[in-house]
């Protein structure tokens, strides 16, 4: 690891920043799409799990130009998920990241087409990189339409719907984040490890690595929720416990909620061992991630 | 041409029919998205763009059973469109082909749910068609997303949405169509020749062939909304006019539409003609689409 984690940090999402620039920047499109396409993208969002994607990639491979179109199309994917879940429809947030969410800032229509849009072209960038073989272009769309679609996040959005307003076990609140949240955090890790050439058993082990990870992400969005700083996070705190939401803090009481965390910890570090990745920036992901206050 | 047009339509229709059904079918996911992905798919559609790609790659290969997964995804993708194009906040319908429209049926959040679903899933059964080779998916791939994202299908209704309530010029009419409803249909017709292993020269002039049709099957919905039989076209007649859409008969008169429709089909033919396709189910499906009546 030639750089601290914090400027790895700032170089990737300045890697990453340009690279989603130029393909939307190329786009020539009504202006009013393109405009909310950009602007979500641009919204200050952590770019962690395209961060994931080339952190992976690097514990195992060389030259990460291979893999900057799956985390750009990945970070589309991210965007177009928060924007429909902000629709009034669904969660009807009117702010994220500190920012008005897209239907605020532009109307209830482009918000669903510029989802839509995003999703859509993210698809597209994989198919037009020249830099992937054709098998390698299609073991990624297929590892990010089976993460993203009906039988991943799209599934989890539903059932954490369908929990609202009534009582869930640990176990279905594993399920849902596993599913809301969990997916794309494994092809984040997946698709870079595949990438690089890491055998079938590493990217196993990377693949429970993830599941905890996008575990770990989500007991500490919620216990930001009850502690952050409303600044920080961008948000109002107290707005899942508003919403009637499930939560860990909720299920298991703030110390069991932390405790619960430090299982996932334990677990994901372990995994990144038998991954032979625990040298990897992987690892001071996982802490970050942890101890993160926004 | 073995069969009538009509039995071609409905022995192709119930080949698609068949092949969603198992595609979704097999779905291991909720409940509630599984089951509006299929109301949308199962609610009375003509299936008119699966059949253009089998009737397409039928003009030059043989073993249809090569074409049915990008058949699949595009009536996955169409029917998405529909589902988001419907909502409260688009155009706002409550009846489709004679149905309640997905939201009405289920909630908004679950439609825009299942559209989502649908559109990443079609991306997912391409890449694991195995009759395909991955050239070949990638090439669908890259087609599919195009015509239907950003550049394509998404731009169309954006700019529909902007050109309600005032005036456009017939070129301006003519540029949204294409994009809205043009760039589907032109999937159809050009993937099904790609993958038929027609010439580059014969996908140009099928290329040519599916902008006029898509001006066709526009022209002909615009006409239908003045002169159709609501129990046909599945919702109310003169919907268009007090919707302010601009339209071929307001922008041209009954008599100027139906001349110009006149126009587009010429040339469509002509089209044809030079791609070596007018003894093919094309030219049969060309009139079918200039005369139905729903």
């Amino acid at each position: 690891m030639a750089q601290k984690l914090d400027e790895y940090i700032e170089d990737n999402k300045a890697i990453i920043h340009k690279e989603i620039r130029k393909h939307l920047d190329k786009l020539a499109i009504p202006e009013r799409l393109k405009s909310a396409m950009i602007y979500s993208i641009e919204a200050g969002g952590k770019k962690i799990r395209p961060i994931l994607v080339m952190a992976s990639y690097e514990t195992y491979g060389q030259d990460k130009d291979k893999v900057i179109s799956t985390a750009v199309a990945l970070e589309m994917i991210h965007t177009y998920s928060l924007i429909h879940d902000d629709l009034p429809a669904m969660d009807d947030d009117d702010l994220r990241r500190g920012y008005p969410t897209n239907h605020i800032q532009f109307d209830e229509a482009t918000a669903i087409l510029a989802g839509d849009a995003l999703l859509t072209y993210s698809f597209e960038i994989i198919a037009n990189d020249p830099k992937l073989s054709s098998n390698e272009k299609v073991n990624i769309i297929q590892m990010l339409s089976s993460h993203s679609g009906p039988k991943g996040m799209v599934s989890g959005q539903i059932l954490d719907m369908e929990a609202e307003n009534h009582p869930v076990t640990l176990e279905e609140l594993e399920n849902i984040h596993n599913l809301k949240t969990g997916r794309l955090l494994s092809f984040a890790i997946t698709s870079g490890a595949y990438l690089s050439g890491a055998t079938t058993d590493q990217i196993e082990h990377l693949s429970t690595f993830s599941y905890y990870l996008g575990l770990i992400f989500q007991v500490q969005d919620d216990i930001l929720d009850v502690t952050g700083d409303a600044n920080k996070i961008g948000k109002p705190v107290g707005s899942d416990s508003s919403n009637e939401k499930s939560t860990y803090p909720k299920l298991l009481g703030m110390d069991g909620a932390i405790k619960q965390k430090q299982i996932y910890v334990d677990k994901a570090k372990q995994a990144l061992q038998r991954a032979d990745a625990d040298k990897s920036y992987l690892i001071l992901l996982t802490d970050y991630l942890t101890q993160r206050d926004h």
